[in-house]
C-alpha cells in the first residue's frame, strides 16, 4: 500500500512568516504522498478585530455568527490558504488548495445547539477519499483549510485538528497512514512547566495517568484524543511534534509518537 | 470534440444575493461541461474600506499593493469564491474552487511598471488546460478567482475578463469553446443611452464603426477587445448577455453574439 503523511499545521507558525516558510520547505521535501491541513486562528481573531467583530471563545472553540464564518471564510479560505498554496508551488509541490466544499470533499452537518450554541460550525459527515485519492495519483498535493460544507449548501467553521484526523482516517482505505500534528512544543510534555520534558512515546494507559495527575493540561486533551482515535481507526502512526522537527519527527527522531 | 461552455460574472451579480442564487442555477442547468469565472470588485472594495484601505482604480484597473493583495485574496479566493461552491454543490454540480495558483493552473507575471504602477497585478502566462480538461473528465466544475500565482510565489490579482478568455482560449486544445461574458446590461448596446438597443450579433467592423462614432463606451472597449481576439484565437463563439438571460444566451437567443 501506498504511504501518505497527513500534517496539520496550527495557528501559532502560520502567523510567523519565517516559521512558515521553513515549515513548508520541510512539509515540500517530506518523501511520498502527503496531505497538509492548516489552521489560521489568530489571523482570522485579527481579521475580525479589525472589522469590528468580536471573537469569543467557549472550550477553545470559536462562537461562528455569519460575520465570524465569513470572515474565517476569508482568511482560512482565502488568505492563509492560497499564501501556502502559492509558497510551495516555489518549492515544486502542485498544491492544491481546497475547503470542504471543493469537489465535495469534506461533507459536515451544523453542530447541534445543547450547552452552547457555537453557531456555524461544522461537524464532519463524509469525506470522499477517492477524490483525494485521486488528487493524490494526479501528483497533486491538497492543501485544506478548515472549511467544511453542509448539504444545504452553508459552509461551516471546522476544528483543524479534528479535520486532519477525519482526512487521514478516510485514507486509510488507500494508504498506510502517517498523521503529524505540528504545533509550537516540542510534543507531549510529561511535565507542562518543562519544554524539554518531551515523551519520546505515549500510550493511552500513560496518557490517563497524566490527565489524572493534571500534568497534561487542558488544550492537549481534544488533541490527544482525535490521535488515539485516529490510531483506533487505523491510522498507522501518530506523532506530535515541534513544526521545526517536521521531518526528524516523520522518520521518528522527534516529537512524540502515539501507540495503542 | 466536446463542448465546453466558460462563463464569466461580474462583481454586480455577485453583490446580490437574489441575483447570484438565479445566476448560479442557471449556470448549474447549462448542458455540458462548464467553467465559471468570477469577479467580485465590489465586496473587494466594501472590505477593503472596512479595514481601512482605500481603493484606487486607474484605466479600470485595481491598484494592487500588498495590504490590498491580502483583501483581494481573502474576498476573490475565499469569501466569494467559496460561498459560490457551497451554493452550487446545493444545485448537484460538483464545483471545485481555483485560484490560478491552485493545481497551477493559471501562471502568471507581474505586470511590468510602465506608466502607472499596478503593483501586485498579473498578466497571464499560462493556463494548465490539461489539468483543467482533467477536472472536467472527473466531472468537477471548475470555479476560478481572478487571481494567478507568479513562479516566485506571489499572488497576483488579475482581470477576470482577461482570465476568462484565456482559460476559454487555452481550453480550445480540448474542446469547442463557447465564452460567455455575464453581466448588467442585455448585451453590446448600440445606443448607450437605451438599455433595450441589444445587437443581436457585432463584427470588427460595427464594431469599430461604434468605437469611432463613440457610441461603445469606454468600459466596454477591453471587453470587446478580449472577446475578439478569443475568437480570432480558436474559441467557436463569444457571447455578451445579461446575467438573467444566461441559459437563451447559450442556445442563441438573448445578448450579443460576437463573429469575425
Amino acid at each position: 500500500m501506498e504511504q501518505l503523511t497527513v500534517v496539520k499545521i496550527g495557528g501559532n507558525v502560520i502567523d510567523d512568516p519565517a516559521a512558515l516558510t521553513r515549515f513548508l520547505t520541510a512539509f515540500a521535501g517530506l518523501p511520498g504522498t502527503k496531505i497538509l491541513i492548516h489552521g489560521g486562528g489568530k489571523v482570522a481573531t485579527q481579521v475580525a478585530e479589525k472589522l469590528g467583530i468580536q471573537t469569543t471563545m467557549v472550550n477553545g472553540r470559536r462562537i461562528t455568527d455569519q460575520s465570524m464564518l465569513n470572515v474565517v471564510t476569508m482568511v482560512y479560505g482565502g488568505l492563509v490558504n492560497k499564501q501556502i498554496v502559492a509558497k510551495l508551488q516555489t518549492l515544486d509541490i502542485n498544491a492544491i488548495g481546497l475547503t470542504g466544499a471543493d469537489a465535495g470533499t469534506v461533507l459536515a452537518h451544523k453542530r447541534p445547539v445543547k450547552d452552547v450554541d457555537y453557531g456555524m460550525v461544522g461537524d464532519i459527515d463524509e469525506v470522499d477519499s477517492g477524490r483525494i485519492q485521486a488528487f493524490l495519483r494526479e501528483e497533486l498535493t491538497p492543501v485544506f483549510a478548515p472549511l467544511t460544507y453542509s448539504k444545504t449548501g452553508d459552509l461551516l467553521n471546522t476544528n483543524a485538528d479534528t479535520m486532519a484526523s477525519a482526512v487521514a482516517v478516510d485514507m486509510v482505505r488507500h494508504n498506510e497512514v502517517t498523521l503529524v500534528y505540528c504545533f509550537e512544543k516540542k510534543g507531549v510534555l510529561s511535565n507542562p512547566d518543562d519544554d524539554n520534558s518531551v515523551m519520546p512515546d505515549l500510550t493511552p494507559a500513560v496518557y490517563d495517568e497524566h490527565k489524572a495527575a493534571g500534568t497534561i493540561n487542558k488544550g492537549m486533551i481534544p488533541k490527544l484524543d482525535n490521535a488515539f482515535q485516529a490510531l483506533r481507526s487505523g491510522v498507522s502512526r501518530v506523532v506530535i511534534c515541534h513544526a521545526d522537527e517536521l521531518a526528524t519527527a516523520v522518520i521518528h527522531g522527534a516529537g512524540t509518537t502515539l501507540t495503542l
